[in-house]
């Protein structure tokens, strides 16, 4: 089944203790359709400035990525620039929002019937505004972040009430809920709506947590992160992206959609940018897919 | 198989945002020895002052647990007073070592004839010379702390090579190793001579990690956290404990260890002091254990 993907586009400049990137891929839904593309052919929605390099989209097409929802506006393409001094945490040093202050997606009908959809962080409103345009889709899921828990938190929860998949980090869920234990706070979220909350918990792994369902998935052992940038939108395109490709929503399904999902933020860490996503052996997918089922079993 | 314990024996004063005790149970050997008393019989090794309770060893008798190798000292029992604001992490308010500063422990022949050991966290000197004692030991552990590691690094990494088993959480693995990765920081130690790491993760879990096994198990997912003091304890108690029971050190075995390990310490961060530890039923840790499996089977 098909996969749709809301989010953005941008180029990014990194540095971490490993070096440092200028203007490279980056953006939620671009990490997300790339680490999607290797389990079904995921469609993006998307915007970007008049600079933005046309080579980038043929390198999404090559991958399989439907590239036609994304849309060129006048201006410069949205650019973040970020250092990770510990690895572990984004330090923010310039955001130029550009193009993407404008961004206002529109899916065609094609889009808008496709059974699966991610909406990546971006304003809540825009995220509802999405949803009002599916015309039949079978999960629903979103990502966000702590700054739209504060500045637009009632949009917010309306998306959460209208989801069926939740992504969060640890802080997040905290900060959504109120709730100090995260096993709390996951339960406060599925009882707005969602059907299944996946609790990002970094160098620590996952959780897929429903009403009668928790299962953990810790990380693959990666010895050199490069660069985390991106691995939440890889681990949540991984995971969509089997999920789609597997076109069911069965607790089996969500589990090795976890590990898949995994899998992919491992491989996107080892590289900066998504340079790292680009050209995955299908045998190395699977290698990391037994070795971290191998640490879990019993 | 018989598992010898050797550790502080503290009086505890502890608060938390649950509330508060004052010279309540506590100490390393102690904790260890009540949650391993559900596997085996352990004998602990140990000093206590004029003042202690003797009601305190009834109850320990009372569980199984070997006391005739708690010497009584003229003095005052060692007590540790602390406070947990964010119930992750101890702050210290007052130390008082008293009879545990001239702890020299001292192992009957029966003692030192036990196949299991277990050096709680005190002076690696007094850990070496218990070392020095055994008779016949099949397999040794030992714990650690920040503070060993920057005073007494070299008798530490002495009997580092000397042991078995190795406890030790995520800073004080990056401390002892200087590796930055955990994974790095795993092999590092097992490189200088242990068969087994036990990395403990808090509340994401523990890992154990040999050169050619690594297994994680998540933490049970305990609702209200009231005094985490002892958790660490009771996680070594629980693993050594199983382990002394089993009578085995396989693969296999090292894996349900973990896991009952992980149930002792979510039992006794649920109330203060060694509270919980005193009074389990059986059929709580089974659903406990059950319940792990259960979060990570695929």
């Amino acid at each position: 089944m098909r996969l749709t993907l809301v989010g953005s586009i941008a180029l990014d400049s990194v540095k971490t203790p490993y070096g440092e990137v200028t203007d490279a891929l980056g953006g939620s839904s671009l990490y997300a359709s790339l680490a999607a593309s290797y389990f079904c052919r995921p469609c993006v929605v998307g915007v970007i400035g008049e600079d933005y390099d046309s080579a980038n989209l043929d390198i999404l097409e090559k991958k399989g990525i439907d590239t036609s929802g994304i849309v060129v506006l006048p201006g410069k393409t949205f650019r973040w620039k970020g250092v990770y001094n510990d690895l572990n945490r984004a330090e923010t040093l310039d955001t130029q929002l550009n193009v993407f202050a404008d961004f206002n997606p529109v899916l065609s009908a094609e889009y808008a019937s496709n059974e699966y959809l991610f909406l990546g962080n971006i304003h809540p409103s825009l995220q509802l505004n999405v949803l009002s345009q599916l015309e039949c889709c079978k999960i629903t899921a979103m990502d966000t972040m702590n700054f739209w828990i504060s500045s637009a938190k009632e949009e917010l929860l309306e998306v959460i009430r209208r989801i069926d998949i939740v992504f969060v980090n640890e802080d997040e869920a905290k900060m959504l809920t109120g709730c100090h234990n995260i096993y709390d706070a996951a339960e406060e979220i599925l009882s707005m709506g969602p059907k299944l909350v996946l609790l990002k918990r970094g160098e620590y792994g996952a959780m897929a947590i429903m009403t009668d369902m928790m299962f953990y998935a810790p990380v693959y052992p990666v010895k050199k992160v490069v660069d985390p940038t991106g691995a939440g939108d890889s681990f949540a395109g991984g995971f969509m992206g089997f999920l789609a490709g597997k076109g069911e929503f069965t607790k089996s399904a969500i589990k090795e959609a976890v590990i898949y999902g995994t899998v992919m933020a491992s491989l996107d860490v080892e590289s900066f940018s998504a340079d790292a996503l680009l050209d995955i052996e299908t045998s190395e997918i699977e290698n990391r897919r037994k070795k971290i089922i191998e640490i879990i079993s019993i």
